[in-house]
């Protein structure tokens, strides 16, 4: 069954929204922050601990999954859901991102993008049409339209032209999307232009899609501009679908993007910080290895209760990452990302009381005044 | 409180025992594996999953802990049980094998052993005295003397030598330990010498430990010759204390040397194993990496009860290991303990009903002649 969205209420004094997802019997509340699983694994964790967190739909990734096992493998092995053990929901990109980062040479035409396999050097296209097919296989319950992903600065040259391949290409994918338990985003570009942003999204709208994602962001803007790039979008989507912005996840980001209207964030972060031994707290980031913690015997962050901070030591966590035991990694994943979806809810709890700008005000004392390490 | 062992049965046809170990007030059976958590964790895990694969006593190493993050900080932090998170029984090794198989260079004193740091080439020196004292920093409940460990083969001349060092080492070490509620057990060296394993258990059974281990093995030995160093020492020991014969756990050794009399297994395999991607099963050992489990949707054994044999299929498993997903080595981990776990379990099952010689027979067949990959 397509996932339902409803708005429940919008807050007073800014753009920010408090929703709710259906799905199969769970509701999810939005603002909501997806962990990134993007191989069909959100590193380190099972999807038991990514429950654990207070997660609700996690992301997978279309281009990795297509190159390995293969959209066909896993298509034929039940699909996503059961081949990685989540019954929550699941997102998948439409492959556009990676093609963008990965790839150092690419072949843009009307047709798709041709490049070259990340792993083994493959000559490969992707075309819109590819691109449903695979997210088909895949079986995901949201997906994306294929888009192409330019990078900051650009040309408004060069953007006009982009943005109207990237209707065209969502226009193709809609019409030959087929299963229809799955919900099709679209995606808005249109870089750091507001007559751009606002002609993409006002064509998606007309095309209907099940909900719109913001894309053409982190992909080397500084943060200001970014937030131009949100609020140029949202102001012009609907009220009653779902707004996703892709690849964003530092806290003051969701915060800020919160406050325009952003629904839904993923991030590889909080488990890439983890990795390298990197925690988010109240108080800003720390990180593990410094000397500091060696004897330290309290918990990451007092504040917070997850498994790692209910049950083990900054002293530790930062003996597991420095031995590179991926036990430490695990500690670290899971409390990054408990910290975004409790970072989430409170904005969630600041919406129903229309405070976001004080919460906000509030975050910004405690996250960058705080005893952060670096 | 220390631990407590009772023999509850012997097996009718061959010197294999069934018993039972009482900690903290919990029971646990022997003969019993082992996991090995090097650095105070067992790789990938948590210490609730390595509960979950039936797992009681578990191993730390004092040789890698003395040297990170260091006995000392242990201490502080609150010993082994409170730093790594695990409430049941903790063993630690005397750091002796790790002198013998990690220094390329040591110098072998009456007084111990200088070797160089494997980490960063300092200059150390690991002394009987020396590692009683960082194992009772460390805090584990059961604790070795500090031996000789001599590789395989070995001059009969060299042996005599070494084992009296060993037993000289075994007094001191004795005559330092203060920590009572720690269990102190003494090591049986002495190669593949019938005299010589006779001789020093004798010797070690006089100084009255709490348990015997069995060292010298797994040091180049072909299995022939490693059953016999076991039997040789297993016969000279005292019914009523743990026999322990450390770093044994290849499943077919298991079950040959409960046979001969053995209560306590360890070994880095499951966990080793795990990670480049090979599984037990009761038909023999598999790679996952095998082209015929690319499309596999069943699970890696089908008689196992595991969390990864319930939840997940080979071929998911198998794109794990593939793309170095640490959640694969995790899965993997889960199911090998468990497959040693319910090995032992059947050992014991085997002994109350004094069938182990037919269960042997059975194990061989099964193992040996089924459908393994190697």
């Amino acid at each position: 069954m397509k996932i339902k969205f409803k708005l429940k209420k919008k807050e007073n004094n800014t753009s920010a929204r408090l929703g709710e997802i259906n799905f199969n019997g769970q509701t999810y509340e939005t603002p909501m922050f997806m962990p990134v699983g993007t191989l069909g694994t959100v590193k380190t964790l099972s999807p038991e601990e990514v429950k654990d967190t207070g997660s609700g739909i996690i992301l997978a990734n279309t281009y990795h999954l297509w190159l390995r096992p293969g959209d066909q493998i896993v298509k034929k092995l039940g699909g996503l859901h059961k081949f990685m053990n989540y019954d929550g929901p699941i997102l998948t990109d439409s492959g556009g991102f990676q093609v963008f980062s990965l790839a150092k040479k690419k072949d843009i035409t009307e047709e798709g993008v041709k490049f070259k396999n990340f792993y083994n050097g493959d000559k490969l296209m992707l075309t819109p049409e590819k691109s449903i097919e695979i997210q088909e296989n895949l079986g995901a319950d949201i997906i994306m339209s294929f888009d192409e992903c330019v990078g900051w600065p650009c040309e408004k040259r060069y953007m006009v032209d982009s943005v109207e391949r990237t209707l065209r290409w969502a226009k193709r994918g809609k019409e030959v999307h087929t299963k229809k338990d799955q919900a099709l985003f679209g995606i808005v570009q249109g870089g750091e232009y507001e007559d751009l942003r606002k002609h993409c999204a006002e064509e998606l709208v007309k095309m209907d899609f099940d909900g719109y994602s913001i894309g053409g962001t982190s992909v080397g803007e500084d943060k200001p501009t970014m937030y131009k790039m949100v609020e140029y979008s949202t102001k012009h989507l609907p009220e009653d679908k779902l707004r996703y912005l892709m690849g964003v996840g530092d806290p003051i980001d969701i915060v800020e993007n919160v406050i325009r209207g952003v629904d839904l964030f993923d991030c590889v972060s909080p488990t890439r910080l983890a990795r390298h031994g990197h925690a988010y707290t109240r108080f800003g980031k720390i990180n593990i290895k410094n000397a500091k913690y060696k004897e330290d015997n309290t918990s990451i962050d007092k504040t917070c209760d997850c498994y790692a901070c209910k049950n083990y030591s900054k002293a530790y966590i930062q003996h597991l990452i420095k031995c590179k035991e991926t036990f430490g990694a695990r500690l670290l994943s899971i409390h990054n990302i408990t910290y975004l979806n409790n970072l989430t809810k409170e904005l969630r709890e600041a919406i129903k009381e229309n405070k976001i700008l004080e919460y906000r005000d509030e975050f910004i004392k405690d996250y960058f005044g705080g005893n952060k390490d670096e």
